[in-house]
C-alpha cells in the first residue's frame, strides 16, 4: 500500500517528505492509520548512523498510535476501528527461549526493529511511525484501553516500557527509594511510573532548569548533580537509579547515591562507557545493570497500567513539518517531555 | 597478651618475625591459639599500601583456624579446647540495619577488618593471623563443624565466603551455568562452591596451565580466554561469572560470554576499571556487581556447607620463615591453591 511520511535517505541529512509503498498486509497483519508519533532520542542517534547499523531510506518513529482500518483473516485481537500501539518492534521467532518467556526483544533469530530492520519474510526494509499508515504483525500490536487519550499515549511504547521494564525487574514498590537522571522523555516518565509505584522519587539533573517541571510531576527531591554538597547529602540514599542520559557520561557521582546493594540502571546511553571506579560497586554490592526496552506483555502492561493509574506523559504536539525543529530542539536540550507528531496533519500537507 | 608473629613495619618491605602485645579479653571475647593461616592476595596489596588504607606495623591474615584457649566472662558460643575460625572482620556495631541483617562487613559505623583497622574501643590497631595468637570479640569467630580439616579450612574464611556470597546472591543452584574467572585461590573455591550447588562449571583462564587442575577439581569445562575460537562459541552460554581476577582488567570477553541477563559478579578487582562497552551490558539486560567478602552468618553457612559437602581448599602447608617466598610466587604466578601458614611451627623458630 502506498503511503506518506518523513524519512532521511543519508545519514545526517534533515527529514523530508517522503511517499512509499508498504508492504501487502499478509493474514496475521493489522493495518494501522497512525494518528500519532513520538520523537525518541533514538531516533536522532539513529537518523546519524551514531551507532553504525542504521539503514536508508529511514523512516524513524518507534512510538506509535493508531487506529485500526484494516486486518488479516488471522487476525483475533483486533477489528477495524480499535486503537492499537507500536513500539519498538514488528517481529521476532516467537518461538526461542526469549520469546516464549515474552523478552522479545532479545529473540535467539534477532528481533526486527520497527525501522531501520529488515522484515523476516521478505527481507524488505522496516520503515517506522513518522507516516501516515503502518503495517505491523498482530502480536506486535499492543491494545489501548477505551477512553486513555490516544495524543498522550504513543511515548508510553518506547519512553515508558524503557523505564518501566527496569523499575519491574528491579521490584520497585512502596518503601523503594528511586533516583531518576535526567528529566527528558524517558526521565520523566520514570518519575512517574515511579511514584505510582509507590516509590519515593529524586529527580537527578544537571542544573535548576528543570526543578520545577519535576517537582510539577510530583517528585520527592530535586537533586543538583553539580552541587557537590548537595550530592554528598544523598550518598548511599538509593535503592535504584534509573540513568536515562542518552550519552557517554560519568556514572561515578551516581553510584555514589546508591545505597548497599542499590542498582544503576542504565537505559539510554550506547557505547562505550567512561572509566567506572569499581569500588564504588564492590564497597557495597553494588551493581549497574543494562536495559534495553521490554517485551511485548510488558509493553500491554505499562500501557494497562498508565490507562489505569491515568499517568501520561508530558507531550507537546507538533505538525510533521515541524520534526527537524524538534529534533535540532533535541539536540541541544534536555525536553522534560515528548514531542509528540500529529500523523494525520500529513493528509494536509501539499506533497 | 604478648605474641609472636610476622609483620611489616614499613609499606613495600618484606615481612619479619614480630614479638607483640595483644590486647586483655574483654568479658566477650575469645582468645584463639592460631593453627593455620591463610594468605590470601589481598594481603599482598595490603602490605604494599596499594589501596592506601594501610596502617603500620602490619600483621597480615585474615583466613585463621585456630583453638580456644581462654574465654571471657560473658563468652557463651565457645569453651576453652573448641575450634574456631575467624574471616575478614573482627568487630562491627551490632545495631544498625546493616548489621541486623548479617551484613556486617557494610556496618553503618564501619566495620573493624581484622588487620591494618582500629578497635572499636581502645582504637588500638588490629593485627591478623599471621601469629601465634589472636583476641577476637565472640560474636566474630566462627564455630568449626567437628571433624572438618583443621588444616584445610582457613581459606574458607575469606577465598570461601568471598565467592559464595554471591553464588548465593546470584542464586546459584542445579541448573545454572556457571563461569569462573581465574584459578586461582578465590577460583578455584568457588569452582567446588558452585560444583557443589549443582552449577555446570566453567573455568576461564588465560593458558593452558591450569587446565589439569581445574578438571581435577571436576569443572565441566576449560576455556582459554585469549583462544579467541573457544571464547566466541562460548558466547552467551553464562548465566553468572565469578570474576576473581585480582588487578585491573579488560571485562568485556567475559561480559560476551553472559547469556541474557547474565551477571558478571566482580569480586577481586579494586580501583578503576577499565573501560567497560556498555553494549555488551544493555543489549542483554546483564549486570555488572561488585561483591564484597560476606556478613558472619554467612560465613558460617558456607563453612558449615563445606563441611557438610566435604570441599575443601586445595592447600600448600608452609612454614612461617616461608611466607615471603610465597608472596613472590603469588606476586609471578597465580597458584590453583592457597598457602596455608601453620603457625604452630613458629614456637620452633629461634626469635
Amino acid at each position: 500500500m502506498r503511503t506518506k511520511g518523513y524519512a532521511v535517505h543519508k545519514a545526517g541529512t534533515p527529514l523530508t517528505p517522503w511517499t512509499f509503498e508498504r508492504r501487502s498486509p499478509r493474514p496475521d497483519d493489522v493495518v494501522l492509520e497512525v494518528l500519532y508519533s513520538g520523537i525518541c532520542h533514538s531516533d536522532l542517534h539513529q537518523v546519524d548512523n551514531d551507532w553504525g547499523f542504521a539503514q536508508f531510506p529511514m523512516v524513524p518513529g518507534h512510538e506509535i498510535v493508531g487506529r485500526v482500518i484494516e486486518v488479516g483473516s488471522a487476525v483475533k485481537k483486533f477489528k477495524v476501528g480499535d486503537a492499537g500501539a507500536v513500539g519498538c518492534m514488528v517481529d521476532s521467532c516467537q518461538h526461542c527461549d526469549q520469546c516464549r518467556k515474552g523478552k522479545e526483544q532479545f529473540c535467539r533469530e534477532g528481533m526486527v526493529p520497527t525501522y531501520a530492520g529488515n522484515d523476516r519474510i521478505d527481507g524488505s526494509l522496516t520503515q517506522g511511525g513518522y507516516s501516515r499508515h503502518i503495517v505491523v504483525r498482530e502480536e506486535f500490536v499492543c491494545t489501548v484501553p477505551e477512553g486513555m487519550d490516544l495524543s498522550r499515549t504513543a511515548p508510553v511504547l518506547c519512553a515508558g516500557i524503557t523505564t518501566w521494564s527496569p523499575l519491574r525487574a528491579l521490584k520497585v514498590g512502596p518503601g523503594s527509594r528511586v533516583g531518576v537522571v535526567g528529566m527528558g522523555g524517558l526521565g520523566h516518565m520514570a518519575a512517574k511510573l515511579a511514584l505510582a509505584l509507590g516509590a519515593t522519587v529524586t529527580m537527578i539533573s544537571r542544573g535548576e532548569a528543570k526543578r520545577k517541571a519535576a517537582l510539577d510531576i510530583g517528585v520527592d527531591h530535586y537533586l543538583v548533580s553539580s552541587d557537590a554538597d548537595a550530592m554528598s547529602v544523598m550518598a548511599n540514599s538509593l535503592d535504584v537509579i534509573i540513568d536515562t542520559v542518552p550519552v557517554r557520561h560519568d556514572m561515578d557521582p551516581y553510584i555514589s547515591l546508591l545505597d548497599v546493594e542499590g542498582t544503576l540502571a542504565i537505559v539510554g546511553a550506547v557505547g562505550e562507557w567512561e572509566e567506572v571506579n569499581g569500588n564504588g560497586v564492590m564497597f557495597g554490592n553494588r551493581s549497574i545493570r543494562g536495559s534495553m526496552i521490554g517485551g511485548i506483555a510488558e509493553t500491554q502492561e505499562v500501557i494497562d497500567f498508565c490507562a489505569r493509574m491515568n499517568i501520561l506523559p508530558e507531550c507537546r504536539i507538533i505538525r510533521p513539518d515541524e520534526i527537524n525543529n524538534a529534533f535540532n530542539t533535541l539536540k541541544t536540550l534536555d525536553t522534560p517531555y515528548r514531542f509528540v507528531i500529529d500523523m494525520a496533519l500529513i493528509e494536509s500537507e501539499s506533497h
